[in-house]
């Protein structure tokens, strides 16, 4: 999405600009001397944050391990999850808990599993399977690397459609998906996306249920990764997808996934997929070929910590109060440093874990070298658009939750220094 | 693997026989009478096996969730799993510990993404992808009914090979794979095999390493699952096969699959896949597009738990001290109602959780029917074999473990019951 120009570009004369070039230069040089190693690239909850799931490690259950309905958790079966942990979720998640399945640590595994059911099996409305033919998807950008990346893995070609304030460009979706029966779905982080804190609109929402589409079989990969992870006071609500497909007469349109990664447990949380009874009955056909059941147990340890939806908000809550400095620390520094140069425009999410850098076309690959040579790694450019290509170079991700306070302002005002460097050798056309 | 003949047909005559089938029609009357519902059906642990691990999940990690090399466990990453819990396992498995890998819960969906991902990429060795040709699956049989459910959900052919008492037969697997390049794997319980019970002979496994394949990317999925799970006082040792297929020159040959499954927790235990390095390299390349890694968090709770190898073997120690008495009375139980009769044989495992009970050809089925309508669950007929289809008619699978020893003594009493009427009945021609 074209961020806020925050920084109207100023006019300058070709000497003001050496000048500035040449402050930035020295600046540069001094911070390469601090001799630093930083990390800005990965959406990662710091230590502390997980810290806030110590009671889940905490959790004995040798003396107390039946679900609520009295299975024993420790022995095989219960592909569906548990339910009183769907129970939890689903209002979060905008998913009738019958619909909901509860899975292992990855709602990653889950979407490569949903792709790779359909490729190999026919969806319901398919009228073959995926892999016969050539299939596409539609990536809004900037996107999720780890999306492209499953696309890429599969061969499944990616056409990339612009993000705006409301969500994907909605006039660009239909025109597409109502053109060609190759485009079978589309990616989505509806809400505090995944980099620019983009959250779809009621009117979004509603036109992707109910666009007619070429393909019988349309998808949409309803990555709700951040469903509960506000930045602000007043949470922020989306329409609810399945109900609007379902209303839509499109009851199969929606694939909803979530997980607790940023919850509880980066590594060791719970992953959730919904959809329609038809699309669970499919998914946990094939589900059940591959598996005899998700680890209850962990999932029984989250129920027992989170308890009910008060006990998931208190929980956000608390990591918000770790994280909403570091956001703000962000958008301080580059307000400071980057205010007023017309070198960048930068988002300032309501929720999530990123935020979406945007400097000079041509610029953003420079600032992501420059800032590793000075002991900053920040994702590489290119990796919000599908196949690592952002035509524009100018989109950088920032990640800023992992890093200490501290390591995050060092890193950030590094990032700015690159940025201002880079930005002003372009403008001297150097 | 045609069982020992443990009851040698008598000679009978009509009246005899007659007498004999009146007395198991009021033997099973009186069983259906009783009103049973008991359960023989799949090879879980039972509540008390469960039990022994109660120790794993009273492991609290809130204070000390790091790796042996530091890393903290609650975070994103580690592809590999645990090296310390690949070291415990490695020795068991024969898997060196770099190449081997520790994934979530269940060993099936590891075996399933390797097909996954064969289907859809090729192989080391491949020429192409499987899914763009007809391939097709050696299947010993009696086999697993999981593995071949794989192999039907994914659309491959499954071929039976006869299982003798040293492995499948290898003159007749040989011959299959030196001509027909659509064979590109065969299934293996190399150890205590489900259900027979059959331990691969040294000679079995050198020649599966070495036999030449007319398919370049032949791959042995060797389900290790039963490795340390013996109920007899001499370790059963099979060979090396990894190191086998490595010594003739077929490195690439083997995937080698195991769990915990039925060492700790059938329902969140480790599933690990051993193989050579570029078959490992190829795993872990298209697995890190799937899940940016696995459960660490149990990971390190078996390795608290287990902590070595002689731990390992302590456990396995407290389990067969339970199920064998399981095994000794099925056999019992089976001697008793059915030796001499001349209408069964069946395994006498030295390991694993299955007894094969072989009836004559054309009664299996209606045993196991007999069996439901007086209230035993027996796995259905035809599970054993490729498609459900065993075309004799013959091979029962038997679970002893889950079942508490006295319902499994009145479950196997039916079961015999059930034999001696369909197997009298089919001699007097009714």
């Amino acid at each position: 999405m074209p961020a806020p120009s925050l920084t109207p570009a100023p006019t300058l004369s070709a000497e003001e600009l050496a000048a500035r070039r040449d402050q930035a230069q020295r600046d540069y040089d001094a911070f390469v001397a601090r001799g630093l190693s930083l990390d800005l690239t990965r959406g990662k909850p710091s230590p502390e944050q997980l810290d806030l799931a110590s009671g889940l490690l905490a959790v004995q259950l040798d003396h107390d391990y039946r679900a609520a309905d009295g299975t024993d958790t420790r022995n095989y079966g219960g592909l569906n999850g548990l339910v009183e942990l769907r129970a939890i979720f689903a209002d979060a998640l905008q998913v009738p808990v019958a619909q909901l399945v509860a899975a292992n640590n990855s709602s990653l595994a889950v979407m490569h599993d949903c792709l790779v059911h359909a490729l190999l099996s026919a969806l319901p409305g398919s009228e073959g399977r995926w892999v016969d033919e050539p299939i596409a998807f539609l990536c809004p950008v900037p996107g999720y690397d780890r999306h492209f990346a499953l696309c890429e893995r599969f061969g499944i070609e990616m056409i990339a459609v612009p993000l705006t304030f409301d969500g994907p460009d909605m006039d660009v979706v239909e025109s597409l998906v109502a053109g060609d029966p190759r485009i079978r779905g589309i990616w989505c982080v509806p809400k505090h996306s995944n980099p620019d804190g983009t959250c779809y609109s009621d009117e979004t929402v509603g036109r992707l249920a109910a666009m007619p589409t070429a393909a019988g079989d349309f998808r949409i990969f309803w990555d709700n990764a951040y469903a509960v992870h506000d930045l602000v006071d007043k949470r922020v609500e989306i329409a609810d997808l399945l109900a609007a497909c379902a209303a839509a007469g499109n009851p199969d349109r929606a694939f909803v996934f979530g997980s607790t990664s940023k919850i509880t447990l980066a590594g060791a949380g719970v992953a959730f997929f919904g959809a329609s009874p038809a699309n669970v009955a499919w998914y946990l056909g094939h589900t059940a070929k591959r598996t005899i059941g998700p680890d209850k147990l962990n999932q029984l340890r989250h129920v027992r910590f989170l308890r009910d939806r008060a006990g998931l908000d208190a929980h956000m809550a608390a990591h918000r109060a770790l994280i909403a400095p570091k956001f703000a620390a962000v958008e301080r520094i580059l307000i400071e440093q980057l205010g007023g140069t017309g070198l960048a425009t930068w988002s300032t999410p309501k929720g999530g874990y990123f935020v979406s850098l945007n400097v000079p076309a041509g610029c953003a690959a420079a600032v992501v070298k420059r800032a590793a040579e000075a002991g900053v790694a920040l994702t590489p450019a290119g990796s919000t658009h599908p196949y690592g290509n952002d035509p524009d170079d100018r989109t950088i991700r920032l990640a800023p939750t992992f890093p200490s306070q501290e390591d995050l302002e060092l890193a950030m005002a590094g990032v700015a220094t690159c940025v201002r460097l880079v930005g002003f050798e372009q403008l001297l056309g150097k």
